[in-house]
């Protein structure tokens, strides 16, 4: 009975039962050489069994639960993706950039990044106009980047997406001739950047597919409050996802996908505030004025407090170590 | 600020933490009006955040989940289930089995379905062939149904599936004329049905996809001990998915899905080991033989014995009851 294919060390899995089945997954997964894998697949066994053990989930369940995720998996494209949507109404997107993208209090916290981000954004000029829907309600931004330690960051890429004044990102139209409502730019020497937008408007995430169904079931709303996506990255620097919110907003305390941050609220002026800039960049004064200073943190800020977090967990737990600053069972 | 859309007495969705971000999860999804659902829901997203929170899950980890999800969902279709095959490999599709098709100790044990079950086999009559493949063993499969009480039940429907000698079922085959190595019997007035078999193979489980990719990584191979498919249904009567092993089979011990029980390996005979039954049934007495006799629960045994399960959990936790035949909170 000698055979590559037979593992002589483990225990046979035969006669598996509700309460023998995990450590025998587990024993059979053991032989992974990737350390981080097979910590992985070991927590995600043991929940996805308890999880079925707590609840006692029906096979009927369990069918309406695997035809639920080939239909997520099916309408997802490369503009249309249901399962971050998935991850992002359940809460695990925000708790993941959480973890791995840890902030100090005095520096900008991320947030989701949601299903409508591309690469195909155009490289724009501090000054350019980024939305070109003409109902939308004018709006300046203009917003400076530090370092924790107040000195400017410049020649940082900034991703920046919005919707349409509908509340529909440029993908969502099955016929367009480009991408619209979105920009690449870079802050200048004094860590500066500005552009022309239009302001915000609360909108449902897309729910006419499984997602949405899912909600509905829930009794959930889809709407997320008015805001504005940023991504910052510059080699050196914590990559920071995040968004601007507008204080007021009616789904400011239900955001369907647990986006808001009270320190990423802000109140809209007006051009007319801010004295000198209607002149210096040719504005209406009666222009909306969106404003906000950036703050982010080196790799090295970032690296160093997230295996801080990590030794905290090894720590506090049997049986666990950090390798290349992640947690793994010790050998 | 009031909205139909807002909800006053939930706390504000707001600076959600690596903490807090749990309970509001729940308590947004707490307007549910399906109790089951809202068990179900509460149940997944706790385990879902312990994972991350275990593992401290990395963003790049958590895309990579993502787009993983989104193979499995692509690929599949009406013959391919890739994630069946994923809920297999990871031991959940037997725990399932096992949790809703509870079995008292002298009926027939279930296991897993897999993936390759199908809607399209053809009735056939007790004595016909079910696998035209000239390059397999033939085998004479003689089987009877009885119930706890050792009556026989007639009129059952009897799904039987193989693969083929080379280990691959007909829907793996892009070009084919129709169903093979599959067929819908029906039990005769003793319980009794028979049919012309190949002998079964081993067989890797498709790992050409996603789910065999992850196989690889987790340095498990693919194979399925020999086994042949049966599922009985019959109105009044607990459906029963389960499969017979052959015995000394390399991969008995270490099958991909866990599907191998002790009570459900065979050892094969022949036809000259049952007096008479080559006359009866114009057999050569050399041909191999498979004989099992089957015992099937009522539905009333089954969901007698699946309430007083869920009810044991539901005293062994706090705030739990059972509704339906289903674990749900108390309200």
């Amino acid at each position: 009975m000698a055979s590559e294919n037979t593992r002589p060390d483990l225990p046979p899995l035969k006669d598996l039962t509700i309460d023998n089945i995990t450590e025998n997954v587990h024993s059979i997964n053991s032989r992974c050489e990737d350390a981080r894998l097979k910590f992985l697949l070991e927590t995600l066994v043991t929940h996805l069994h308890d999880f079925a053990r707590e609840t006692r989930l029906s096979v009927k369940e369990w069918e309406t639960a695997i035809e639920f995720l080939v239909q997520v998996g099916k309408i997802s494209s490369d503009v249309r993706h249901e399962f971050i949507l998935l991850s992002d109404i359940l809460g695990l997107s925000l708790l993941v950039d959480s973890i791995d993208h840890p902030k100090p209090p005095n520096s900008t916290e991320g947030t989701v990044l949601g299903p409508f981000h591309t690469l195909e954004a155009h490289d724009l000029a501090s000054g350019d106009q980024i939305s070109h829907d003409p109902d939308g309600e004018p709006l300046f931004v203009l917003c400076s980047i530090k370092d924790t330690q107040s000195r400017a960051i410049s020649d940082v890429s900034v991703d920046v997406w919005e919707t349409d004044s509908k509340g529909f990102y440029d993908v969502q139209y099955a016929e367009r001739s480009g991408p619209d409502g979105r920009a690449v730019l870079k802050s200048n020497q004094d860590g500066i950047f500005y552009f022309k937008a239009i302001v915000p408007v609360p909108y449902p995430i897309p729910n006419d597919g499984p997602v949405g169904k899912l909600l509905g079931r829930l009794k959930r709303h889809p709407y997320r409050p008015s805001h504005m996506h940023f991504m910052f990255k510059k080699p050196g620097y914590d990559r920071l996802i995040t968004a601007l919110y507008l204080r007021g907003d009616p789904y400011e305390n239900s955001d369907a996908v647990f986006g808001v941050k009270e320190s990423l609220i802000t109140t809209l002026g007006l051009v007319s505030d801010v004295k000198g800039l209607a002149e210096e960049y040719g504005l209406s004064p009666q222009t909306k004025l969106l404003k906000h200073d950036f703050v982010l943190i080196t790799d090295q800020e970032s690296d160093s407090l997230r295996e801080d977090n990590a030794w905290k967990e090894a720590r506090r737990r049997e049986g666990l170590t950090v390798r290349d600053g992640l947690l793994v069972r010790k050998d």
